[in-house]
């Protein structure tokens, strides 16, 4: 695809994202759902108005870079240790069930048992760059529900990691436990040790940091960011975890350099080409045969209902309201599961059958969380275009 | 190359910028010479710390494209009105001198006719972005020889591109009278029509922009330039000349919006991606033939010579240092040159040793100009971080 080919490519994407997520504030939905669902239309599979490529790609992740940077800027770390314990234990059980019923399903329908292990580990990690723009697009990223939500999706994005190394050792049978508990180790101390030191590392620069300037802090801020998205994606953690960690660090000293304001123009022109590559994904074709629609529409009602009664239960202790929106919040699996699928298929492990069914858990989760906590919340506050909520003053779509 | 490697190259890149651009303000150079020296130097042909994929292109293409944005954000139609005789009179002598000389020079080192015409083609157009980013570090966007260059590079571009067109066409035997003028028709209609009619279109939507508010206007104002740079790109002009024209559009509403300000983040993100991947093209190596090193060395005096002394004559009528800046400001072919070269490359006009000489060519003029034109202009105003000059407010390194 040539460059002038992938110029119209991004244009296409983000006037398509920023029409149609206008019409979605509009009817009071979340705009992340038009962004998705405009990605299905457009996408390789459906309209084939946009292609995919690893530019695709790594705007694809540059733009959840920018979400979870933004996020992690408005999750001050003493916020987030309020909620540690909960978080952890709907991270876990969040894992536990639905990994466990989605083997257990596909190993059921006559699938052998690495197809059923990839599947399981593919409806294993949420999306929190999906839940985190709903809460965003509602104003409720400071809520209690939304804290737990966030802490939950960083403990499950490293033990999904972890699901994920073991299933794809054992598939190739080169793992030992010696390894895994190296992979475990450096996932947790690089979260630990970033997320523990950075805010306190920020705060010993400060002298250092009021030289610079407002415009000096920001780009400081992005280097961190850009610079801790590469090591945790060289880690083979998720890239999206470093960004988040480098939006934490510097959330306590937001206020003080704007770094909100600055990054908005960045977010609006990068977060959604997350949305509608994410959704471009999806091959709608994967209905027309009946055994594959069954499977996925069962794999689809299990992803949920593992994650509901997981992660519900798990936060059953805050109050049936938001124990649901726990539990809904951590449904989508988006682009997280997409991966593992992929994965899966560049190494054989499934054919394009079991990989559609995966695609359209992941999207399937990802489409039908959002409305149902803004309905959980109470609708999106305000309609139209600007901010959206006093906490993301400036940043929206 | 990984989705993870090529965020690595984007946070080397990055960081990279940032830290030599600082030192380069500190020595009181302009910022953008650092970063493409620290492209040169840590380029596929060098270090190989970072690479070159589609990917590395469109984020150039990008940063070239916010560039240009800005710049034509900070060039109100009226201004560029003024100096659009001097400015075209400018673009013509600066194309028609160089082309003659390079054609002469090559074709006398004994190489065909083909190679030849496509050397000259290389040294026709100026790299706006080069002499766009240096007047922004200085602070003198808004300087009567900053119109008359940038008005004279956009003319410059539309010729340039009149010149390849007839040299690839030739080339290829397939260019016919009638094709030229239908390619000739269609820029100068572009550039005409959406130049003329864009700042009118923005000033009747002022009641609708008014009701969409601050956020909402920068996110049409960046489909705008997105559309447009991508249309440009369709119609074989460089995208960049869609980007500048939509900024025009937009700079006479742009403090009613504070346009600047939301896009000083995204500008300082990419924009240094654009200098870096410039800079990586250059394969130092191709100095070490001692034949290809004195070729270079000419084709480089020719390149400099033919555009200060034909737009140094062209403008002479501004007084002699106005003269001398406009000259200087029209020397840098940077990635256009380049351009030519990919494009005789892969035709098979050119070998590897023209390509190496084209590419030190846009290189060595990129390098030389920065320092003389702020030289000219009396230095950087001020050194350190933090905004620039009053116009750029917000835009910078």
């Amino acid at each position: 695809m040539s460059t002038e080919r992938l110029l119209a490519d991004l244009a296409i994407i983000f006037i398509a994202a920023k029409l149609t997520g206008a019409v979605f504030e509009r009817l009071r939905q979340p705009a992340v759902m038009g962004e998705l669902l405009v990605g299905v239309i457009l996408g390789p599979h459906a309209l084939s108005a946009i292609g995919h490529t690893p530019t695709h790609e790594v705007l694809q992740e540059l733009g959840a870079i920018i979400l979870l940077f933004a996020v992690g800027l408005d999750t001050p770390l003493s916020e987030l240790r309020a909620v540690g314990g909960r978080s952890l234990a709907v991270g876990t059980a969040g894992i536990v069930l639905p990994f466990a019923a989605g083997v257990g399903l596909v190993a059921a329908t006559g699938h052998n048992a690495e197809e059923s292990l990839l599947v399981g580990t593919a409806m294993v990690a949420t999306s929190v760059g999906v839940t985190a723009r709903v809460l965003a697009d509602l104003g409720r990223v400071r809520a209690p529900e939304s804290r737990v939500i966030l802490g939950a999706a960083i403990a499950d994005d490293i033990l999904g990691l972890l699901v994920l190394a073991v299933v794809a050792g054992t598939v190739a049978h080169e793992i030992s436990v010696g390894s895994i508990a190296g992979i475990a180790a450096l996932a947790i101390g690089f979260v630990a040790l970033v997320g523990g030191l950075g805010a306190t590392a920020v705060k010993r620069a400060l002298p250092f940091l009021d030289r610079l300037g407002e415009t000096g802090v920001f780009t400081v801020a992005l280097a961190v960011c850009l610079a801790l998205s590469a090591v945790a994606g060289a880690l083979d953690l998720a890239a999206i975890i470093g960004a988040f960690l480098a939006g934490m660090a510097f959330a306590e000293t937001r206020d003080r350099y704007r770094l909100e304001e600055r990054l908005s123009g960045v977010y609006s022109l990068l977060v959604p080409f997350f949305f509608v590559i994410t959704g471009s994904l999806v091959d709608p074709g994967v209905f027309t045969s009946a055994g594959t629609a069954g499977l996925a529409l069962a794999v689809i009602v299990v992803a949920i209902a593992g994650k509901l009664i997981g992660c519900g239960w798990a936060a059953a202790g805050m109050g049936r309201r938001s124990a649901l929106i726990v539990g809904w919040g951590m449904v989508p699996r988006g682009e997280v599961g997409v991966l593992v699928a992929s994965i899966g298929l560049e190494r054989g492990i499934v054919n394009g059958d079991l990989y559609g069914v995966v695609v359209a858990m992941a999207v399937a989760t990802t489409l039908v969380a959002p409305p149902v906590i803004g309905a959980l919340f109470g609708g999106v506050p305000r309609h139209g275009h600007g901010p959206r909520g006093p906490e993301i003053e400036g940043i929206g779509g």
